[in-house]
């Protein structure tokens, strides 16, 4: 990898960070300003943004958006979290006077080559980064490559179906991994269950129903193991079609994986094949936070 | 790849297949043997098959286990079809003076490598092949190599979750798409439904339930779209995960695909992306017998 600085942008639901990476994936400067639902709004706020970063001196862009992302075209084909629906963002990146030249990439797959970089020494074989945020989601490397599917789609580990009770989920379908385990699915199973038991002081994020479960509140203690649960039944199935030498789990809900890993460990290695379950690794990612943006940033040729 | 003959060897949890291949992957002859329990047993018989084969010819040979195999050692670390746990294969092989050199895979794994040469002219990008038979298997080409993962076990599709009633699994586990759509599975299912409704003649096999559906019978008929339902959704699953360009059937259960590939194919469709539902074709191989034998032959180098 050619040696100097790229810029990397990674679009989120909520938040776009930005970071200058060095080709060793360190992060020299960085910033974060509000998802924007319109694009080019978007676009033109990060600009702002970086407009005194120097800019001439980058390598290029490399961009990571929460959604179904065609990289060759640079096209947002759909983003349910940011209500996109063919955004041709290469086009805006260009217009903004952004370094070129650009990589675009789904967030989860930015977010697996950042580990392979951050956490792997650069040298993952088969990693599988699941990324838990509102939704779930995940980035492969296969054989030390990105692996992105016939059109760039792979990686929809949130739509694993995982039994249960016929939750709907937001894709259409009952019973998806996302409809138990996404931060999301979370806090409306968490609120209901508050509700049933007329409880006035309801936690009203992910962050607050960990701190409630650490406290021993039954009800946040139950959220977190019931979608410890769902997630097990995905690894485990996920092991079986894929044997990973590695899952690494990132994102905002990684941070509480103390109230959801033992029980998704349980039922991974109950449901999952002796041999895949042996080897395999899980653990929560070291540098959780960058690992979109540093990836979106060295996969700038 | 090198021009001449090899042998291909394909051990099912039934019989035996073996056939000279050449670096086409054309079947210049064929036989069949027994799948004997004991594993010296088999090689011997094997070896007695082919011993006017003039086996000196041969470029190496090519073996296929219905199982989880160790490719490099060359050993069968379990099979439940055969029964066998660390089984040295290779060394079985070897001494019986087969020719070498030896190349040792799992049976699905071999399939997708025979329908890369067979049904895609060799140039198979994002290919799946869903193996139906007793159990069900998959074998996977990722951007037009073997993916075996990291002990060589990846593609157990059989183990995927697929929601229902609760039915056990033989892994141990519940709702595996295996204990729906296996052959094994169905016959189970159809044989307790018919049983219950007190009727005299049951169908004793996959293909004599076929025969039944296809004559109109209510129980055969619904045996065959509840094997269906069980395989859209484990294929939506991994529409989701893998967004591969091609799913190939094959296996003795895929004759039957006009019985359950139209159910299959609906609730894949219900519960998959856009895109990777788009974009996949999904079909029943047309030389569904030869995949393994071929695949196992064409693997040595």
């Amino acid at each position: 990898m050619k040696k100097g600085l790229r810029l990397g942008v990674d679009i989120g639901g909520t938040l776009v960070k930005l970071a200058v990476v060095d080709e060793r994936g360190l992060v020299l400067k960085r910033a974060q300003t509000d998802a924007l639902k319109n694009p080019k709004s978007l676009v033109e706020a990060v600009h702002e943004e970086i407009s005194d970063w120097g800019e001439k001196n980058f390598l290029g862009t490399g961009v990571a958006v929460a959604g179904d992302v065609d990289p060759v075209r640079g096209v947002v084909r759909f983003s349910t979290n940011l209500g996109w629906t063919n955004v041709p963002l290469v086009d805006l990146f260009r217009r903004c006077g952004f370094p070129k030249p650009f990589h675009f990439e789904n967030d989860a797959t930015a977010a697996a080559w950042g580990a392979n970089h951050l956490e792997c020494g650069g040298r993952a074989r088969n990693l599988v980064v699941v990324t838990l945020g509102t939704g779930v989601g995940a980035g492969l490397i296969f054989d030390g490559k990105i692996y992105r599917g016939a059109t760039g789609t792979a990686g929809e580990l949130g739509h694993t179906p995982v039994g249960g009770e016929g939750v709907a989920c937001l894709c259409g379908s009952r019973d998806c991994l996302e409809a138990y385990m996404g931060g999301a699915a979370l806090m409306t199973w968490a609120t209901n269950a508050y509700t049933q038991k007329r409880r006035s002081k309801i936690p009203v994020s992910p962050k607050e129903l960990a701190l409630a479960a650490r406290r021993g509140d039954a009800v946040a203690k139950e959220a977190w193991i019931r979608g410890g649960r769902a997630l097990g039944t995905a690894l485990a199935s996920l092991l079986n079609l894929l044997n990973p030498d590695t899952i690494l789990l990132a994102g905002g809900l990684a941070k509480s994986a103390d109230l959801f890993l033992p029980t998704a460990r349980k039922v991974m290695m109950e449901r999952a094949f002796h041999t895949p379950a042996r080897v395999v690794r899980v653990r929560v990612a070291k540098n959780s936070e960058d690992l979109g943006v540093v990836g979106a940033a060295l996969l700038v040729e």
